[in-house]
């Protein structure tokens, strides 16, 4: 291994996991189990929506014609013909002129009538209902299939699914979901200084931060973690983990490596069961990333400091879930903010400024780089062009919102 | 019951809401599941952190004033005193004057050493090494607890941990974490009309939306929804529903009741069970919205419509699960846009706008209330308050988002 590795620009490096990325898989899923998952296919409404003409107020169902004039001091007499129930058509009802009917919200609004009249604006007199207002030709009625029509494609392939679409896929009739395979991401953590959360470290050790985070960053986007631990750097331990890792899951983020040796471990390890394609990238922090392929899985060997995995995570190996969950545009979460002073950085790579956002003006957390403090006083990241010698006080940025 | 209800200001109704709100119970989780949770007690790091100096490159382990003037040209000739290993502190290792060490990526740095010079600055001959760069004291360094002090406290009460939270928990040795108990809400879905998903409805009848829609919301703020199916307008067939739902559940939610005759059957229920407190808010839509309370367990009355209930969820029961999830702030997330057009709204009573965001212009959708499709086809709500008559085109609004 050679001591310094050569660089590649960021779109390069998503070209390659782009190129590398399992295609996305989809699995029915019941509706009580499908908010928060991507849609893998369209779904349309099984009959319209709604199947009747229904009245969207408690009222009298009258033909708007009848209403003509009416006003709250020369009100329109019509002669009541019974309660209407809810949940049925009423078959013989048929509302003729001078008739009209007291009809429940949701209730079918019967043969005859066009229009309801809301309970507020009539009286009862007896068999007569006195109507105080003019109904127009379909007011208060939600037509049949005036929301969605039989047939009709309501939802499209690679949306999330939120609690709203959960309503309309039940309206709808979709008692089970297309939805994309959630796929498995196994994480090893390396690294002979790596002690669990449950020890106080001594001198020279550490607790293992990222594969918790990595865990929980992967759930949250819809995949499942499945961690293996930690392994001490030693080629053959290593070796058999991945080995292990790697039928067992759909991607393998190998964690840690945060020196040169253990990258060079990491590599090898990588090249000898398949192929490293990336070592190194023009990303700060993050620049010793791996990736890799080993049985045509990706395998990525993430820097080992959790804020610069934190980074890789997002700007590489996001790309690679939003395409194995088929989704139609990314989950990150973005807001623009004014930058409140000056960030300078290093053309050539692409950096990435962990930063406050407060009343949409963004501070950058300046500080050394290893900080952990950082990520938990940041709100988002500010990512500052390869191309670019910094980002100007004032200039508007787009924030990736943790 | 009256037919007409008085209907009381947001704030009022909201106000009740967290008088009867049940207190934030806390459980211990395990760091595992901690992801999304809300923290109930404040979160100390159990040692210091970083626990030794450490480097934070790869790199040789100096005293700076060795190198004092160093550069390309004239580099400082230290004598190698060797490598230092990973997850460990070398004990016989001090580092006088005129010596270095080899040091790893988050090595512990030797005694006597106060600086790292980065491996791309120096040139090995044989036990020699050429230091080419000046290192100001602490360069490259991490100090002892410069990260966390032992005892610090890192996060409080209130937080939802996110993803970098779960890291940073690892690393200060939080292996089980004190969150807010996940409230169980009942969701009760009344009315003749209600079909299962999987059935094709006849004239009259409509396939439940809202017990799905309502859960799926619910279990993405953190609870644990319970749905108890659906019974029909029969006041013994619905409280003996309640009956066995208080017991079982934090807070109740009954769905359904578009009509007068099943909120009155609703409210009958509840009074007869225990205490009707709130019939009638002034929102829109939402107006016929109950609050109440049975054996001191808050029940809701939502409005029979998709999108009503989905407000009254967001502005009414909102404040309540924010309570007793003990959050800091509200999980609600909001963006500011500017309004298309000019939207105008009935004074005294509060007005939620379903509207599309896109490059921050806000579009309000009008058309019938009762439409599925504007929940899908909308990015989030606007709402003008009570005292206003509407809200002028081109105004910053605060679109809460679905």
């Amino acid at each position: 291994m050679s001591r310094f590795f050569n660089v590649i620009p960021v779109s390069d490096a998503v070209a390659v996991v782009n190129r590398i990325s399992p295609p996305c898989s989809s699995e029915m899923v019941g509706l009580e189990s499908a908010a928060g998952r991507i849609l893998a296919g369209p779904v349309a409404a099984d009959s319209a929506v709604p199947g009747f003409d229904r009245s969207v107020v408690d009222g009298f169902a009258v033909r708007a014609a009848d209403t003509a004039g009416a006003g709250e001091s020369v009100p329109a007499l019509l002669q009541n013909r019974g309660r209407i129930s809810m949940g049925r058509q009423e078959q013989d009802l048929i509302i003729q002129s001078g008739e009209c009917a007291y009809i429940p919200t949701g209730g079918v609004l019967p043969a005859g009538a066009d229009a309801v009249v809301m309970v507020e604006y009539t009286e009862e007199a007896g068999d007569t209902i006195l109507i105080k207002k003019t109904a127009a030709h379909g007011e208060n009625v939600l037509l049949h299939d005036e929301d969605f029509r039989k047939g009709e494609v309501v939802f499209s392939a690679g949306r999330r699914l939120t609690p709203r679409d959960i309503g309309v896929l039940a309206a709808i009739g979709c008692a089970s979901v297309p939805v994309a395979h959630r796929p498995v991401i196994g994480i090893i953590s390396t690294g002979n200084e790596l002690v669990p959360v449950s020890t106080i470290p001594e001198p020279g050790q550490v607790r293992d931060a990222n594969a918790p985070m990595i865990a929980a960053y992967l759930a949250e986007y819809g995949c499942i973690p499945r961690i293996y631990g930690f392994v001490r750097d030693e080629p053959e331990a290593f070796s058999s983990v991945l080995q292990r890792a790697i039928p067992e899951c759909d991607v393998v983020l190998l964690s840690g490596g945060s020196s040169k040796d253990d990258r060079d471990m990491t590599a090898g390890t990588i090249a000898a069961q398949g192929e490293v394609l990336v070592h190194g990238i023009a990303i700060a922090p993050g620049k010793p990333t791996i990736i890799g392929r080993v049985a045509n899985k990706p395998v990525f060997g993430l820097p080992g400091h959790p804020a610069s995995a934190f980074v890789v995570l997002v700007a590489i190996v996001r790309p690679l879930l939003d395409r194995m969950l088929g989704m139609e545009k990314s989950l990150q979460r973005t807001a623009r903010a004014t930058l409140a002073v000056n960030v300078p950085s290093q053309r050539g790579r692409e950096e990435y400024v962990r930063v406050r956002v407060e009343n949409g003006i963004a501070t950058p957390l300046f500080g050394k780089s290893g900080l952990l403090n950082t990520l938990v006083r940041s709100d988002g990241l500010v990512c500052i062009p390869a191309g670019a010698e910094g980002i100007e006080q004032g200039s508007t940025v787009e924030v990736i919102l943790w």
